[in-house]
């Protein structure tokens, strides 16, 4: 049975709460019961986690690689603009990742544009609301897809 | 019924012939031919198209909008790099859009780094093969997914 | 008796339909009648025409210089900002040239505050709505205005 | 009966003697006699003045509000570049503003493609000489042309 | 017998009248007819086409690898400068591929200075006139030259 | 009794008439009244002005020295961004500057993120509304606060 | 009784002992000290911490919001350059905010010149050493002041 | 007899008095003495101004022009590096003019490497203290030196 | 005895399985091992610590301080890109510091190709290997080298 | 009979043992030989050198003027991205010269992309190997070819 | 008796021969002579070189230091523009040192604003023919001029 | 026994001399016979060269790899910015080169941040002083240290 790590950056913990007109107001815990039921329907696993700390999103990463996880899906929140460790925690494994954005940041601020983790994933769904991460579970759990 | 038009771009013709560590081996038929399947399971109809001539999408995402289509799935090639006039095609009309990229765009020549057709989307979906066209047709007609 | 050609580029044939905070509701056709009351009155001769095809304006371009044209009016749309063949294809020919833009460019986007057309043109008219084209088409016609 | 205030900025009261070659051999006083004898034709006040000092241009664009003016023709000369307490003064007030160039500033050195007066008018008439006055009143003056 | 395609791009159909101090007085059937010569003499075929379509030439690659051309020599004109598409087209075909331009480029606007193009041709030949194309046919039909 | 000079640069005068959205409703008039009623809570002497002029504003930043002023507190509108004149008329004299702004210039337009004056000030107070310039008197004149 | 979150970046907790030229002799519990003696005077309450720690700043952000504070002053140290997660945690919270900096970093390194967190923030105070928090709090707790 | 402009920008009436280890102690009074000196040696006649204010060296370089002065030195100070309107005032008349600086412009702010003057004048003196100006005033005035 | 510090940045727990083929099959735990072997030999004493925590290693170099270490040897991993924070850290205590990084930032991807923390270090060792800590560890400890 | 100077710049001595993925396995003295054999079919003579001192190459060509060379062939290597010297040199004679670059600079790394020669000369073969200078020379010598 | 070194960089052998509308006719030998000539009337001496090599012109200013010249005047032609090498020579001795340009180079190609040297020397003289020599020297012998 | 070439770059021929507050007080020959001493510790060889022509360097590293030098040890001071021509010569030959830099160049001026050797290197020693060559050596000649 496949194991997919999913993580939420700085900032995700208040989604619903935080500015719902960019975001919605659907919150974190909501997302995590609805990943869990798409879980269950595909036969897959998954371990959703969130966290402020860089730190920790680097440690995590490198765990889900110990206890060889199939794949990972990231929104990486505020990091994804200046966060080189995390696109070196990814690049030290060997799991293929997803980075995932709830709001279309190319419609943002120009910080928002540019990506210092995109490089070493294998692809971005951006812009969907928290729908894109159903589609990168279903992208990496379903290869016939 | 919903109507969706998937667009693709200059050179997405030789799709299978081009570059295929790049691209990989199907054609743009076998795509068409998997994408009508999925939507006939979705209860949707789909108009698959490609052109290397800007004017000539531009024309079709005018058509879209007059024979009343629900959403408009893009794939705009290189002119994702240039073409202000097919972004302004999508801004001038009311198609909910999703671009689509097979390739991982970001870790590629920065040239692809850039779209001038993101901000006018509602989201990107890049690198996830031709995948990437199956996920955006789910998330322009399943609501509720 | 003067033929001056009025030519207008890509999603100009919205008009009217696109974006009518930005643009206003007038339509194309509206335009055109209201440019051949005045050209009437100032006793001179326009075709009007509306390409979404970058190379269609080049074409038209040059067989106003042939068919010995007095001067060309064009609104480039976002070709403005790309199409150096167009502003090749002006520079080609030997016709006075004004650009014109309905919405003041300047206070939008900043892919929109350079035009890559305005060096080979003898002035630009922005932001003057649908009453630039009149001015231009004054200015050309009435040398002793 | 409306009132119109046409500002001029630094060195256009060298008009006519400086580099002929851009700017002709017409002097401001011309200018001035001919927008009067326009503005009369158009059953209309003009207030005509030219100034080398920012702070004097600021002063007439306060007073141009308190006084009712209808409108404001501008060319800002060589403070276009750089004089964004100009720009703050256009837009600390409610009149209609149309930025005029005699010459064709985009085909010039590079320091003058940039205007940071643009933004704040409404329009802009440029590279038309000092037609460009004449099209600019017209403008404000005629609603319905 | 080998196979050459000779492309020219936007604006080249006006060789010989457009700027003659720039591209010199000769037109581009005079320089079909002098190429047609030389073809004979180095006992290979070519095609000699001009367009001001993007999507035209695009095609026009496409086929050429189609009908087993042995190779391509390109003058882009003004696409040289920002078609990605063009650049992908000539990528996405295994034609060896030399870019001609008549002036030196490089002496002229900055915009000039930049071909997207390059980096996928084998090479480029600048500013020798229209014997450029010459040299370009004899360095792809001639290997032991 | 310490005096500090208080300069208001272009467009204050228009303070509660100009774009109260984001300057508020307050007079300069107003401003000045309440600055002499802390000033006098202070126990110091303030003098305060405005000018549309950049060059009064630096012959009164010369007086001051000359007079023995304490402090100056400095709203330099929008000099701020490219007075270097102002900045070295500061440097000039050796009193101690804080440079105020009432709005948060650094959530506004690009341009008003650079201040050509902060490196020879000694500090900034800026977002605070008219506040600031209070919170500036207090700062200058209690050195024990 | 208003409670307002005083939060100091990384290094801060050196303050007395670090770079004593640009930073002074006062130490961080002196500080301290010297606030929560304003605080009393104000009749309101302050929480003061220090963390080198982003995601601990990040978490003490939420929290003041779920407990209630009625404002936030902020020396993010050197995080004020490059903590695009700090400046979302401030946005998605509705504290008002002020930042302050004790030195004057617009007459330091240019990388100190810009502040990632400047337009999520009510205001700024920068250069009027630790006097700046009280004048912080001043400004966030004595509306009438 | 010769009359030579020399004209002195922003701050320069504080010479003396002004960042001494820059600028040296000599005031300007002195150095008019010993330009006048000098100029009586070399048998020609020189005015000597100067101005805190933009539009007042504007005035008086158009004046010089009107007067018959046979050319212009002019140490603009800090309007050097933005003042296009000074530059187009010396570009507007037929005086020769040499640009002085009194301290080497180039050791010192970047902002300060920036001369939009340069371009209009025959040639610059930099950094060799007020004999600048006297080198400038023997260039001027003696053609076979 | 002299003591120094080895602090190790994000990802480098990783070293010997992250990416061989950049950075060696070595372990954190053998360079351990073996640098101990050395400070032995150099008759000094080290503590080797490795974080993925930013927060951490700020809290590292100042304890360091306070313990009395003679110097400080850092491989930053990503860090060395934009902690500013850690930067302020090694500026803010008085420990020699050198900077290692294991492999030729200089010939990889454009963003390790600065460093925001060379500047307050005493120097770098780049590319060397592992061999890299030793070097610097020689280069601190044994001062007639 | 024609004499054409064809100049080497640095590294090209070792032309064969270089890289000879990117520059081919064919010595100096090869392509001399080969260039030699051309020249005597052309009925023309050729000088051939190489120097890594960008001295020798400006004495070279400023001697070739004084010895009535009728062209000049230079593949300056390095130098071709910074010697502003050698530019200056070929501008000061009147020696109509053509760039020769082996490998396709445009496809290698961003810094080979500039040539700050080019504006000086004729023209530039590019990519197209050791042909190249056969192709040039034959450019210069046959002037109805 | 002091002795003063005057050096000339690339291209400057051609003085005369060189694009005259640029450099005028005189010859180096003929600005030698008339150096010379002023030297003996000021009763100093000096050496005057030119070189096309970099190295050489940095082994002659080592040398001028260890013969104790009291100055350098050096017109570093090409070499202004990027030789950190000369800029790096002036710095490591302790000749005050004066650049001289013929002509107005910032009235010249962008690429000849910038000069690298400007920085070490003391001052430079641009722009006024070979009197800019005249002028150097008489700056650097008389002291009291 | 393995054999080193030690390369020194213009002005290091000053080191001693040249501004010791930045380069010490060791003179050249001092450090030769240092490292001379250090090479018969290793039991390996050194040539030990300084140049100030480029052209001479890299006849230099050309002869060094055809006397089958084992490495290359380089400090090209100014060089190090700018010449290609000597990145080219250590990339054309086969020799493990380590670039040296006596001071820390990353805390200095901005120009020397920028290293065009580096790339081509197998790694840096920067700001160590002298020693900086010692530990080269060591590393070059000691595999297992």
């Amino acid at each position: 049975m496949k194991k997919i790590l999913i993580l939420n950056g700085p900032n995700l913990n208040r989604l619903g709460k935080r500015e719902p007109n960019i975001y919605g107001s659907e919150t974190l815990a909501d997302l995590q019961a609805s990943l869990e039921k798409l879980a269950s329907q595909l036969a897959c696993e998954i371990a959703f986690k969130q966290s402020n700390h860089e730190g920790e999103i680097i440690d995590l990463i490198h765990k889900a690689e110990d206890r060889e996880y199939a794949g990972l899906i990231i929104n990486p929140g505020a990091f994804t603009h200046y966060s080189y460790a995390i696109r070196d925690a990814i690049a030290s494994v060997s799991l293929p990742t997803i980075e995932v954005h709830i709001s279309n940041v190319h419609a943002r601020e120009p910080f928002r544009h540019q990506s210092v983790i995109s490089p070493v994933t294998i692809g971005q769904i951006v812009g969907l609301g928290t729908k894109g991460y159903k589609l990168a579970l279903l992208s990496l759990v379903k290869e016939d897809f």
